[in-house]
């Protein structure tokens, strides 16, 4: 991103800020501040918060030990003022007199709780909010430039399903295949793995199994859902489901309906199509298959700079579709004791349709055992 | 840790919830989790809550999606009751039905305040106050296993530290040490480098430097400041100070009034004394060398499951040592534009004084360039 990209983005922060009659937006180490300023701070106790005002300068109120690093991010481009504080100092009095808030202020979505009831104190009479509906409303809409970055995610991510049908084999542990994928996630193109579900025969059955002891057996369906950030900070996701010889007949006839729920929610996907109905898409097509009642998830949710954000592809979201949303299609299987399977792309609604990112096959991958 | 171990810790947060007239404690994924139950739980926008009611059986409310994945973490053996929620529920209304409270909760410090705002709007007229002055004095006095557990973070930084000098040449830069000081955090017995500072010559002088493009020259100092957390979710944090070749008369005189500060406060650790006078006794040593100035930071944090935690050993901080206390003594100097230098370990309050957990020798460690 350029210095450019984040001055836009704090004056459109200061605007939606005014609209939704906020004091202050208050933006603590995380996401949200990464995506404002730039700056990828570490969240630790020590109070970092960045305060717009309608109609002010962006303040950035740092340990005082923090300033060159703070300097030395894309912050220190934009030429908004840094306070900072020694250590003995009261940061919140700080924040609270530089805010001036006399109504309502506007904490970031991630903010600590030890922080968002300190602010409330140093701020007696001042309600509290979350800041999402303004950063949010901003971060699920993404620029052409985030949507590269998440290519080039989605690419990494890719290169890695290429990889795992050499990584199973019989006795192997999941663990075993965890810690391959975790170094090919970083070799491939991310600095950092965020999470690895390895789930190799009943363990398929818990969406959100990660990796256990469990060997790989010959007929065992594996579910393999893996993602990392990358150095922009953007976020890859991607499942593909693996089989280590045939898993059976009555295997393969529900992954071929999962493989057609998870592309009639990718087809439903243009503007102005409620999150709601992709959801619907996805279930309709399993319910009809029988196999409703083991879809136990939502279709799927945002990512950008973190795996989950809005929005989320859920019924009960009647939000519509834009262009530049990037989320996650993925429906999925669960049979307790038995087996699971999903089947995972990112998309970006496009102007006539969805913009699949990720290049798999999607088909059930099976390896000789 | 033992399914003991967190049974014993759920009592006593409990009884100690009664006394702080807390009507329950509501906790979230982080450390304070991992803590009381085991359950090391990804911190996602999905509602999960652990409820602990003075007199009456802990809940935990999960999705329903990862109601598998927390019967198999050691809260599974705990028979802790599990409530479950759908995708279309509301769980913020179902945390307040089972913490069922009238006038005060607390909710865990790192509780994002997008769940923070959802229970106090879910709870109306409810106060919130931190959980901290309950889990933190459990956290923050180390048991004997916690104790062996920090010791194995010790050593597994002790031996990255050993390899560091073979990485140190003139023209690398701090990124390539960087990236092989994450694979030695990681083949040494991490399960993940937390963070890598590698801050040669000028660099050295902003303590929270990370990595830059810099190449090593002859005569620079160079601040390595790492970290990792273990399998058993206990961190390590070690710095020591390297010079390529030599960095000049006024550089060693300084170090050495460095080490001289370093080694008074870690003889000022026992029970009983205050934090600050730990703080105090690495602050006057270099005050009295004439380098006051230039140690812009409190002297230690405590450490467990996180890097950062209580107790802090800051000016202000009257709090007595007690046996078990777990917290790094880390003075530094940091010069603007010139050099710096630290020196850390982890200490734990013994009976007669501090256990150093580090082992690698704090001389300023002099590499032939």
């Amino acid at each position: 991103m350029l210095t450019c990209d984040f001055a836009e983005r704090l004056a459109v922060a200061s605007v939606a800020a005014e609209q939704a009659q906020f004091d202050a937006v208050l933006v603590t180490p995380g996401p949200d501040l990464r995506y404002l300023i730039g700056y990828d701070a570490v969240p630790l106790e020590r109070l970092t918060c960045l305060v717009i005002r309608p109609g002010g300068t962006p303040v950035l109120v740092a340990p005082a030990l923090e300033r060159a690093a703070a300097e030395a991010s894309p912050a220190g481009a934009l030429g908004i003022d840094i306070a900072t504080w020694g250590e003995t100092d009261d940061p919140y009095a700080l924040v609270a007199s530089i805010a001036n808030a006399s109504r309502r202020v506007a904490v970031d979505d991630h903010m600590w709780a030890a922080k968002v009831l300190g602010l409330r104190d140093a701020m007696p009479g001042v309600d509290q909010v979350t800041a999402g509906r303004v950063v949010n409303e901003m971060r699920m809409r993404k620029s052409p430039h985030e949507v590269q970055a998440l290519q080039a995610a989605a690419d990494a991510i890719d290169r890695v399903h290429a990889a795992v049908p050499g990584l199973l084999c019989r006795g192997r542990s999941e663990q075993e295949i965890g810690r391959d994928i975790a170094e090919l996630i970083v070799s491939e193109g991310h600095v950092r793995a965020d999470f690895i579900i390895v789930a190799s025969g009943p363990n398929g059955a818990s969406p959100h199994h990660e990796v256990s002891g469990r060997r790989l057996q010959v007929g065992d369906a594996i579910v393999v859902d893996i993602g990392g950030t990358t150095d922009q900070g953007y976020c890859s996701d991607e499942t593909r489901t693996y089989a280590l010889g045939d898993p059976g007949d009555e295997y393969r006839a529900a992954y071929a309906a999962l493989q057609a729920s998870q592309a009639a929610a990718t087809k439903a996907v243009r503007p102005g199509v409620p999150c709601e109905t992709i959801d619907d898409a996805a279930r309709t097509s399993l319910v009809d298959a029988g196999l409703g009642e083991y879809f136990i998830h939502r279709t799927g949710h945002g990512i950008g700079l973190q795996t989950h954000e809005e929005p989320y592809i859920v019924a009960g979201n009647v939000r519509p579709l834009e262009p530049g949303m990037a989320f996650s299609i993925e429906p999925g299987f669960y049979v307790p004791g038995r087996f699971g399977a999903r089947i995972e792309d990112i998309v970006v609604c496009g102007p006539d349709g969805a913009q699949v990112l990720n290049a798999r096959p999607r088909d059930l991958v099976m390896v000789e055992p």
